[in-house]
């Protein structure tokens, strides 16, 4: 009998990947990658060429279907597998990226009488204009005490789901009157799929302040929003909510025809990308913390119950793990700060030394930075540059340099830096731990993990723990692979449950950083001093960030 | 009648200026550099090849009779005036920078038994080795309630002369005894001109906590450094000090034959290059300060009566002008901050981008920050990359960056570290003024004023004040030669007092830098958060900066 094979999709911010993958053993037998025509759409329109404000960011959802219908024939020509032999198909996606769709779930984007409104197109996660509804969001909430606010480390992201179908019934009331629905992207290519609207737990909780136990806030909650926003559950969205790992459905013939697979191929509830990369990293219980380390990090740990945890971005029950309540936290500057630091403020005479010797400047600065012994440096930094997610919840915190002397070097801040995201990690384990939630263990995947072992060595040594590496560096795609095997089920090949799954098809690295007892006992005492500025100036003590912020606002609006 | 000139000489750290002045009007006429044969002496012995601890930086004395043995001819040559119309001969100096000397007056360095000992050498001023000589000097003070140390803020600095005559005794107590006497390098030139020992109350009441009313400390004093120090005073020094401005006096037949003078041709007590500049940028009175900007800056101001002014660097009677109590603070950090950000921080774009229009780097980065507002950056640092010297007096402070985001640039952290160095003075002036010191007007000059405008405009824009500038770019050589010719006196052609001398030879630029009001506003709010963080960082709320540094001390020397 051949093998069975499972592909993943994952939907990126520019790009999408398929992968195609052995259900017996995990193994990606092809990739192939798909970058959108239209990118993220953050200056102009297509199509009108209409405008964007700034802080706006938009995708085209054709392009969503484009890379199903490249990726998915692509990697079966590839590994020469029969559509006969792909039981299933999952997908992850960036999130919250929501768009409003009409009743036969068409985007409105894709509407020619709608094409020139850019609230008509994709939302992308990465959507900031929203910031006025997040603080009505935020204010109404608090004032009237709404215990959703708990779960979300008491605030809510003008990224996600009701701060974005604000801002459209706000600007633009008429799309909110059209829209039959407004539904996340990834449930959305999962209707395309299926014809079936079945919307993913992680999304719903993550992102739109939905629990198991406690729905969506009231109407009541939303008409103090706004009063024709009460009845948003109700009229634009749906209260149906799907756990992780289930089948949404099979393959329509459409779409069957559309991707080259088989009508009725099991299709997986969508999930979302970090997410969906826990089980991929071999998690599937409790007390063991995954990290997506990439521009910004994301932290997932699973616990049997609801804690409270200081500045986490949510807990959603099943929202990682079916049977088990999901935590997420996030630094917002990881590998950003690195890339920022190597733009603007590495000097000429590394980049040509690193020319000479056939290196990035990353890979230059990674080896002086090496060379450094823990403290040597004399340097401190607050982690801030895009503000802080957890556990302060805080984005007009902004970064900090201290220590600096006439003798200090490039490789002196840039490793002050790295080690500034190692004690912003420590600062999130140790939040959870204070609360209850017990963290065992981790492991890393995404980008970071396996290009740069100083920084690995470092969190290793900073959070005196081992961190493991996820074996595949697409953690990601392989985890909705391993979500359609589930979908598919044992009886057609597949596995039941995302636990068999994960025994068989995920693993962890060779390569593994513990810390060295000697650098730790340094860490501790500088993680001390971190944690005393942390406070000092995320607390409250002196908000000279957040003034020094409000002024460079007013200076550029002309207010002063 | 022939005109009358004055000659000039600054002995800096890495070379000798020697300037050839008319007398009638201060027109600088001729001027020689020429670079010391052994430099800043910091890695090995010229001879021996003796290698050097880390914080040693010493002279060799010889190479200050080759600048006035190649200087004084090459201006007398170059402006084809003859030595008969030279009336008179001043120098300026760094300090304190000092050496042992035997009976003769010859310096122990150049004798051949004593060559390859280090303490034989000149201790150049930024000779750091005398930390722990220097710490002894201000413990002992304090426990013993010494009120001289209420001169000079508290603190003695390692650079200063009696924390360098002791490092001679604790290191190389068989140098010590074989020295008939220590002496400033001004006073020993000035000794080999003339033949005559008189030292000058400048660098005596600055650098070696002599003052005009009480002397120096006592032998008890001493005695409580080490029993062996007690007579330092009375063995190895003077208690003859001359005030600045008097005639030291003629030039010996060997030292005008050497330097092509005519004998006994007046020359000047020695004076201090800082402190010279004064006069040489019209400032002869109360309430006016001079700020000297160059890789540090200084600022000096008089006044009628002692006041204790926190964090000053010392005040002195006579010490800057006869008659009145000169005050110096000092700020350790300018235009080596912006040296390091250069070296160390600018990437190969704006390195590339800068040769293409032809612009050093400085250049380029101020044609961009120009283009900022005031609080556009959104950025505040403390100025402390080489420690704070006024008003904290504390060489442990480290440099601070606040306020940097992704959207950071090189030019904004620029001006970010032009605006603390603004920050710092103001906090300066207000010390001042906060004590009684006036500080009505002020002058700049040294290298900076004349380079970087954008620096100069903050300037005026933090302090609110208007920021004048002086007419020549070698304020200490001119400051040195106006010197001689009050040595020289009205009757020989020159002047009677420096006031007189000021006002025909010294110049104030048509450039003056004025606040503008808007920028004020805004900058008055940035130096509120910067003086509240000079609090918290700079008077112990958290020492953090100290720990890091003994941090990294015990880090480099293996100790943790």
């Amino acid at each position: 009998m051949p093998d069975k094979y499972t592909i993943g999709v994952d939907f990126g911010t520019e790009s999408g990947r398929t992968v195609l993958v052995r259900v017996a053993d995990g193994e990606i037998v092809a990739s192939h990658v798909h970058p959108y025509a239209d990118g993220v759409i953050d200056e102009r329109l297509p199509g009108s060429g209409r405008r964007l404000d700034p802080d706006w960011a938009l995708q085209n959802p054709a392009d969503y279907l484009a890379v199903l219908r490249q990726g998915i024939p692509a990697v079966l020509s590839e590994a020469g597998v029969a559509p006969a032999d792909v039981i299933g198909l999952g997908i992850d996606f960036t999130a919250c990226t929501m768009l409003p769709i009409d009743s036969a779930g068409t985007p409105l984007c894709l509407l020619d009488e709608f094409r020139a409104e850019p609230h008509a197109w994709v939302k992308l996660w990465k959507h900031h204009a929203a910031q006025p509804e997040a603080d009505r969001v935020n204010r109404v909430a608090a004032e009237r005490g709404e215990a959703f606010l708990r779960r979300y480390g008491g605030k809510i992201s003008s990224e996600w789901f009701i701060p974005k179908a604000l801002q459209i019934l706000d600007e633009a009331p008429a799309i909110y009157a059209a829209a039959d629905r407004f539904i996340e992207a990834a449930d959305w290519v999962i209707l395309w799929l299926t014809g079936q609207e079945r919307r993913n737990s992680c999304t719903a909780g993550y992102k739109a302040m939905w629990s198991k136990r406690d729905g969506y806030p009231s109407p009541d909650y939303f008409a103090a929003l706004d009063p024709r926003f009460r009845d948003v559950v109700r009229d634009k969205m749906s209260r149906d909510i799907y756990p992780l790992g289930a089948r949404a459905g099979g393959l329509t013939d459409d779409a069957a025809r559309q991707t080259g697979l088989l009508p009725a191929t099991a299709v997986a509830v969508a999930n979302v990308d970090a997410h969906v990369s826990v089980p991929a990293c071999t998690v599937v219980e409790t007390s063991r913390m995954v990290m997506i380390m990439g521009t910004s990090t994301c932290h997932m740990v699973c616990d049997t119950e609801m804690r409270e945890v200081e500045g986490m971005c949510g807990v959603v029950e099943d929202g990682i793990l079916p049977g088990l309540f999901g935590y997420e936290a996030g630094q917002s500057c990881v590998g950003d700060h690195f890339a920022w630091f190597v733009e603007n403020c590495v000097p000429e005479a590394y980049a040509v030394a690193a020319r000479e010797r056939n290196q990035s400047v990353h890979q230059y600065l990674e080896a002086k930075a090496a060379a450094l012994r823990p403290g040597e440096s004399g340097l401190l930094a607050l982690d801030w540059w895009n503000g802080n997610r957890s556990v302060l919840v805080d984005a007009d915190l902004t970064g900090l340099l201290l220590g600096a002397t006439l003798a200090t070097k490039p490789e002196d801040i840039y490793r002050a830096l790295i080690e500034a995201t190692a004690y912003g990690t420590r600062v999130i384990i140790e939040a959870f731990e204070g609360s209850g939630v017990r963290v065992h263990d981790i492991v890393a995947c995404g980008g970071l993990p396996n290009r740069n072992h100083l920084l690995m060595q470092i969190y290793a040594d900073v959070c005196g723990r081992e961190f493991k590496v996820a074996a595949s560096d697409q953690a990601g795609a392989l985890g909705a692979a391993m979500h359609g095997a589930v979908a598919a089920g044992k009886a057609a090949g597949g596995y039941d449950t995302i636990q068999e799954a994960a025994a068989q098809m995920a693993y962890l690295s060779d390569v593994a950083y513990r810390p060295d007892p000697r650098s730790q006992a340094v860490y501790d005492r500088l993680f001390q001093e971190y944690v005393r500025l942390h406070d000092y100036f995320g607390r409250g003590d002196n908000d000279v960030m957040k003034r020094l912020k409000a002024l460079r606002s007013q200076v550029l609006s002309g207010a002063v």
